[in-house]
């Protein structure tokens, strides 16, 4: 990998200010003879021409992206910012990654911290539907683009999602398959489109093949742990309990896993679990969740792609791509041997 | 949460540039009346003082925190990042991470970018025992804090970590004391001053109890879950095999597991593995992974106070903080029950 073109490089080695290297690059006057020869020295030194050290300073571009994700500690955003990094230094861009926490005032704020930092564009993995401040910099035509959750008026946005609604009735209608009626549903709110699409996936599974929808099946609220674990185990001890679980996310599922442990359930014979994203730790034998793959690794290589071809203003089309999620069947999910009553 | 005072706000509100509120602040003269007003209406609407805004601006503070990690994808640092972003928070506090995958340049390079987006203060994770440009920064008194590796030169170095060699010999002793004998290590290279202070307390460990070192068991290169995976069922088919594992993380412990099932081991009768770190999934009731805690919430949040006074001023005294280590028994770990010969 070639390093990028920096005048902060050349002025250090030089040892002049950055407005020195641009000064003699433009061939200002009042530069002495021998810092003009000590810049190009240094140019020289650091195997650039000046031409092209020129450009970048012309450019004013600072080789640098931005990622706002909802919770680094979600495996799901930890394990595509780590993609999202490895293909950026490919294309020698630094990357800063602010967390949100979920929270609207804290997205607001990370958007203004990363134009405050001259970032070239931006990429945002968690986003609710509707955001004033991401309108506005789209309507600017700021460099940016969505991955996992977008906004809802995505007329002039730029994206790369799962179909999350396809994704969501495959998980049901897996479960379904294995005879399970009472399907319960734990997600974030409907507020953020990868939420409300799983849901709107999850209701017509069961429509479709004719199970009524029960809210009191239903979780949709803050996914911190305890509540999931809180709200899980109460279902579990429940007289007419759900004999399967969607979850609408592979993190979450874990907590649901830990509730069917602590009420003493085997996985999958006293309940069935699936879950959406295919983080890493899904795939381990101990772990074996069946999930939804978001194909995270695609995901991510095809967004940090789209954004830079838009920053280089390689294409003037909307990057609007949706990819094909993927059941993984494995262990967590299997028959339901349960006897209920009808009733 | 009080929002922090900005003049980028103000100047927005006004419709004017930063250095317009700037110099309506300082009373330089060549402002026309009618642009006086407007800063001083939106720093009102906005609700701060004009000597809030006039301090913000004169202190140039950005209240930004960069934070260098080794791999986000590593859960102990996506868990201990997300905890200093929420500490930070609190102290109305920006914090932009960078990841650099481990890697020398990347490293380097992460350093330039945070400096060169003006951060006050950096928060390090990961760096090799020696680096030029992190003494450097220390040597001009460049607000930084180290948390879990740090430099070797640390006279003059702010850290908060843990025992790290302490951490081991814990870890070793509990399988000393469960019968084991062949216990192989699995660990990073020694470049790292958390590999390097396991190490030591592996070797020291199995010193104590008169059990001879055989290099043949332990592994220290590039921690990718393949290469771990091959080692560790290389090692588990071998004639004279390991009775136990200790994996100097809990993200790479997860790797020694799946080597162990994809073995057709079962944890603990044939094989005993503890990690280090505990990180979430670890206390997850499937994976129960014996392991030792670098009490990672208490690290987050003294490391983000301690630089947050050494940015404010607020202390002139070097910050050197060693955690102790803590042995979490769970159930990755038991008797080893082989028969071995003794030759």
């Amino acid at each position: 990998m070639r390093n990028r073109v920096n005048a902060y490089d050349v002025a250090k080695l030089a040892g002049v200010s950055q407005s020195t290297v641009s000064r003699v690059l433009n061939n200002y006057s009042h530069v002495k003879k021998s810092t003009r020869e000590k810049v190009l020295v240094a140019i020289k030194e650091l195997g650039f021409t000046p031409d092209e050290i020129a450009r970048s300073l012309a450019s004013k571009k600072t080789h640098t992206i931005g990622l706002i994700v909802g919770d680094i500690s979600n495996p799901f955003y930890a394990e595509t910012a780590h993609y999202i990094l490895r293909e950026a230094r490919e294309y020698d861009y630094d990357v800063i990654i602010v967390d949100t926490d979920t929270d609207d005032s804290n997205f607001d704020r990370s958007i203004q911290t990363l134009i405050g930092k001259r970032v070239d564009g931006i990429i945002i993995a968690s986003v609710r539907k509707t955001n004033q401040k991401v309108s506005e910099l789209i309507q600017r035509d700021f460099p940016l683009i969505f991955y996992n959750r977008k906004i809802d008026d995505d007329g002039q946005a730029n994206f790369v999602v799962i179909d999350n609604e396809l994704g969501a009735k495959m998980a049901v209608n897996h479960l379904i398959q294995l005879n399970h009626q009472r399907i319960a549903y734990i997600s974030g709110p409907c507020t953020y489109s990868t939420f409300n699409d799983r849901f709107l996936g999850y209701k017509s599974a069961l429509e479709e093949n004719g199970i009524n929808y029960d809210e009191s099946l239903v979780y949709q609220d803050e996914l911190s742990y305890e509540k999931v674990l809180e709200f899980s185990l109460k279902l579990m001890r429940d007289q007419d309990r759900p004999t399967s679980f969607f979850a609408s996310t592979d993190h979450i599922a874990l907590a649901v896993m830990d509730a069917a442990a602590q009420n003493g359930f085997h996985i999958p014979y006293n309940i069935s679990i699936i879950g959406f994203d295919d983080i890493d730790i899904a795939s381990s034998p101990y772990i074996g969740l069946s999930t939804i793959s978001q194909q995270k690794k695609k995901m991510a290589s095809l967004v940090l792609k789209e954004l830079i071809s838009i920053i280089d203003n390689k294409s003037d089309e909307l990057i609007q791509i949706t990819l094909e999620p993927e059941l993984l069947i494995r262990k967590t999910t299997g028959i339901n041997v349960q006897i209920r009553s009808n009733g």
